[in-house]
């Protein structure tokens, strides 16, 4: 039974109770019209902390802080900044880190070791603390400030990247809210992407945790703008529980939790693919059929993180081979001659091989925002499925990455 | 002790006594001045034969042929086509790699078993089998075709690869030349490259079987254009014994010959990196003072794969953290502390953080055809060491991939 999901219009980290957010201009980023480079979601009482983050071996240490302090599985507040990664700087990292949340912490009046701490931008520079000691006071945390918070942690994004939506859970109504950044470095297994998600419900500290990395996998692990992974991707969920009620742990409550959340994550991160650096399209692979669920996501993902497939797609060129050639490479299991693609709904190639199809009715439906692939794998089986997010390669996601740090 | 190898001026697969070369115009491409698609590499007596082949599973028919009759570990001919892949076309493809070697086979007046099949170009077309029946015979192999076969082979390429050198083996001169071709879909574990290597050294089965892989596994796997892994990769080795001699086996003379053949594909395969679709520089990486081989050879691979690498070199870009980037992401076992990173020769990291250098100098020595990027993991040992290439990312590239097949 699939739970009633409403969209909150305006949606944003402050939409759940009892949270409050904002941010302020430090000077890390260059100054512009309603440009915004720190901020702090704000949690009025002690909430249940869930958290995932980069697997790459060279972290940040603001990601070393957070994952220590997410352990504790509970906390009261999220400090972020853009502009600097703090990332590649040696001991001074860990110590910038620890006082940008001290910082936080001093001024929200909460407990340092409940604030974590994320940063993102250029990678090899230190965070200048000068400028965030000067300016954490002037963030104004209230119970409208999602959208600044939102604006503070853009890097390459030209939008900032909110949703809230609404479900019932045990007879209550409880609230999920998120924001995200991207653009570039995206790549299944996360990438330079922060989200940050607040929700009134009353969640039981494993739930939470097994429910965020449910969300993830399905969302922003599904998802590839160039392949690359960055030092500082994190998601982290504070569930401060102001809709009241006992904690989730699981059941049917927890079912309904988990599918308004994996709402919340495959929004966000279809957002970051289609504002994905230099990209023009969002492409969606649908993989069905499969032998099992892990065959059905690396088929996706590897179509969807194909280079040759993304130009294609700028080109709006159906070349079907390419699609071929990315499942036969991703590691599924695949009977060639089963296998059956469709374009944007358009049948194209059946037992492996093209069909007669009329090539200017599936390029002309490649002209859209959104271009559609589905791989059946075997029309024999049901199977499982996956669906992953990618966006097209253009002349600017080159022209944008040739002269970032110059 | 480092064997002697000799450049042969204007060395090809025709430069080991022995072979024989040659091409024609099929139709297969777009008619053009010089424009060559069909060609057989024939040796004048039995070869021993070595090869290996792509890892995609979806594999040209063509390939399946050639791997099938490659296990036999001997052989006369090679015939390739460029222009049309015959992949994803059903078991129409097999019947045609059939044909196609059959009809080469009766032309060269060898046993058709003796002929193994490449083919290259757009997949999930057939093979014109009535333009290579008609042209087939046009084929005229000479002891200098060389440089037509090399011609023939290409798609995307700008120029032919070919190479040739000697070297002393036993006492006794042997010659190895090469021909390949790119020049997208290239990355580690091969892609759609071809590489057809002759030599007139004597080899035992089982060491040309090692010495190739060896070789690939030091060249062709070692270069990455896109990340993407084509259907129809194949490297093959015919060794027919002209210079006399008994059957190496290894020792002294086997590492004699395995360091020429190696030389022969590093050239090669650089070349391919040069001329990557779109490509303006060359990329070199070198990473020592690994742990283990694979973990030297993971971080080299996972720098030159990096598309924010490819694009900051395209924009001359020193912007190290990316190479951090790519080095933490590849699996390698890391302490980044110990990390040095030195661009042409300049050092710009020591224990992991950034060390004042003169970034115009730096920028400036980016400008020429070839970056090399050192990355020293750890000063404190040896270590182990692996060398990768790649090429920068363009709009070029973007552009050509676009519309392939439109």
């Amino acid at each position: 039974m699939a739970a009633m999901i409403e969209l909150v219009q305006g949606g944003s980290v402050t939409s759940a109770r009892g949270f409050k957010a904002g941010a302020t201009y430090a000077g890390l980023k260059k100054r512009g019209e309603g440009v915004l480079d720190l901020g702090i979601v704000l949690s009025d009482k002690p909430a249940t902390v869930a958290a995932t983050f980069t697997s790459n071996k060279v972290a940040s240490p603001s990601v070393v802080l957070s994952r220590q302090r997410a352990k504790r599985g509970t906390g009261r507040a999220v400090v972020a900044n853009s502009g600097c990664a703090n990332c590649a700087v040696g001991p001074q990292g860990l110590k910038d880190a620890t006082e940008m949340a001290a910082l936080a912490a001093r001024h929200a009046g909460v407990e340092a070791d409940d604030v974590l701490v994320c940063s993102t931008g250029m990678i090899g520079v230190e965070l200048p603390m000068a400028l965030i000691r000067q300016n954490m006071g002037n963030i104004k945390v209230t119970s409208d400030g999602g959208h600044s918070f939102a604006r503070a942690i853009m890097t390459t994004d030209t939008h900032p990247k909110e949703i809230a939506v609404s479900v019932e859970v045990s007879g209550k109504k409880i609230t999920i809210g998120g924001a995200a950044k991207g653009a570039g470095m995206i790549h299944p297994n996360m990438a330079t992407m922060l989200c940050f998600l607040t929700t009134d419900a009353n969640l039981e500290r494993e739930f939470a945790q097994a429910a965020l990395k449910e969300a993830v996998d399905a969302s922003f692990n599904m998802i590839d703008i160039d392949g690359d992974t960055s030092t500082n991707d994190s998601v982290i969920l504070l569930a401060n529980g102001a809709s009241g009620g006992t904690a989730i742990t699981g059941g049917t409550a927890g079912a309904a939790f988990q599918e308004a959340l994996t709402y919340v994550c495959q929004a966000l991160a279809k957002e970051l693919a289609r504002d994905g650096e230099g990209a023009e399209r969002l492409i969606e692979v649908i993989v069905d059929g499969a032998k099992t669920k892990k065959d059905a996501r690396l088929a996706a993902r590897s179509v969807a993180s194909s280079l040759l497939v993304k130009a294609m797609v700028h080109g709006r060129d159906p070349n079907w081979g390419r699609i071929m050639m990315a499942v036969g490479k991703s590691g599924a299991a695949i009977n060639e001659s089963k296998i059956s693609i469709f374009v944007n709904g358009i049948q194209i190639v059946q037992d492996g091989v093209s069909i007669p199809y009329s090539k200017d009715s599936v390029v002309s439906s490649m002209n859209g925002p959104e271009v559609s692939f589905q791989v059946s794998l075997n029309p024999d089986r049901v199977g499982e499925s996956a669906t992953a997010w990618g966006c097209d390669l253009t002349e600017g996601y080159v022209i944008e990455n040739s002269a970032y740090s110059t």
